[in-house]
């Protein structure tokens, strides 16, 4: 039987070996969650990068740009990190480049990887059916906030062991807990989500509205994955 | 209001600012509650080494030597990591020289802090009342697996938050989870840590007595602590 199992914080990704693994990349507050929906609604493909300059310079190369930085849009860029601003119907067919604080960090950090997966709880069920389908040991890769631990990706982490654990064995106790917490909480993630660490600090910005559809499930029947060094659906 | 937070593991540490703060290591299975019981049993000292070297080069000098490796005591010393080799009463008076894997790099790793203090369940009351009273912001410092998060240590930052919540404040979602992990589970510790990754590590070396005593509460009433490089009580 693959073994599943969880990977906190990008800062624990090296005591994980990788390769020949799935590796699902979860930052539900709030990088994966635009992705899914930016796809859902028609963007093409999507470049994640680490810098700003990296980001504007791709704004010269025909890309819509995308920069948040502590929670908040970066000055001059298209586009923050509200899923809102990914359901734009101006987004259609466009190339998008995006710098995030954690999001795009745990992505580039899970190359090396069978294969990346792009997960939220808007895309759960189809990324629980890819896992199955795949049948490689599973990582599923928290972005957390600033390389601590979050209620909100761990939560997503126990929630897509709770889909898959008739075929998946859970040996760490990384997995455990996250299961555990989800268990402890499916029936008001809204409430725990919004008590939470990053909610508190979005919450200045005003943007319940963003945690509201960001613990929705399955809202979207799409799979982003990393195609090289850009993700596609 | 002072505020309490966990980090979960020592490749976490960095993390955080240690600065003026109150640190806890704890390494429930089985370092800390190892060094719990052998000051209750009258040990004078312990001095906590990174190697294997240095320790048996103490034993040279007058210490009893304590080494583990993966869960085993190595051989050649004169005691392993289980709590009843340090109730023997042949160790009243002596100072003792130890290395794990986990637990003695979580303190090494705590320098830096105000004040350093070894807890367990076994003492965990006496570690509640000191944190009360330094009146600092504390760090629960778990010791983890090999740089892994472990159930073990996190249940026992949970049971000591429970037992100070209303004289510090929980901010980070680390806090929170290890909180609500032990809210869960507070009345089935002994199952739950029987199911560990550590407790299935260690169950092929026999240990099961040793996890029964490590979820025992306030069997001691004895405070460990970090003055210079060697831990008195």
């Amino acid at each position: 039987m693959k073994n599943i199992a969880v990977c906190l914080t990008p800062e624990l990704i090296h005591l994980f070996d990788l390769k020949g693994k799935t590796v699902v990349v979860v930052d539900i507050l709030r990088a994966t969650s635009c992705m899914v929906s930016g796809f859902a609604n028609g963007i093409e493909k999507i470049k994640p990068v680490a810098s700003l300059e990296e980001c504007k310079e791709l704004g010269k190369n025909g890309y819509l740009t995308a920069a948040e930085r502590g929670g908040q849009k970066v000055e001059g860029f298209d586009m923050g990190n509200s899923p809102f601003s990914y359901m734009d119907p101006a987004i259609k067919g466009k190339k998008v480049a995006v710098t995030t604080t954690n999001g795009t960090l745990a992505i580039s950090k899970s190359i090396g990887a069978e294969h990346i997966l792009i997960g939220s709880f808007l895309n759960i069920s189809r990324v629980a059916e890819e896992v199955r389908k795949l049948d490689k040991d599973v990582i599923i890769h928290c972005a957390g906030w600033k390389g601590a631990v979050n209620l909100e990706d761990t939560l997503f982490a126990g929630a897509l062991i709770e889909l898959v654990q008739d075929a998946f064995e859970i040996t760490s106790d990384d997995a455990r807990m996250a299961f555990g917490l989800f268990a402890q909480h499916k029936n008001d993630l809204f409430k725990i989500v919004s008590n939470s660490a990053h909610a508190k600090r979005l919450e200045k910005f005003g943007v319940i509205k963003d945690i509201e559809i960001c613990v929705k499930r399955d809202e979207f029947d799409i799979l982003p994955y990393l195609a090289s060094d850009e993700l596609r659906a």
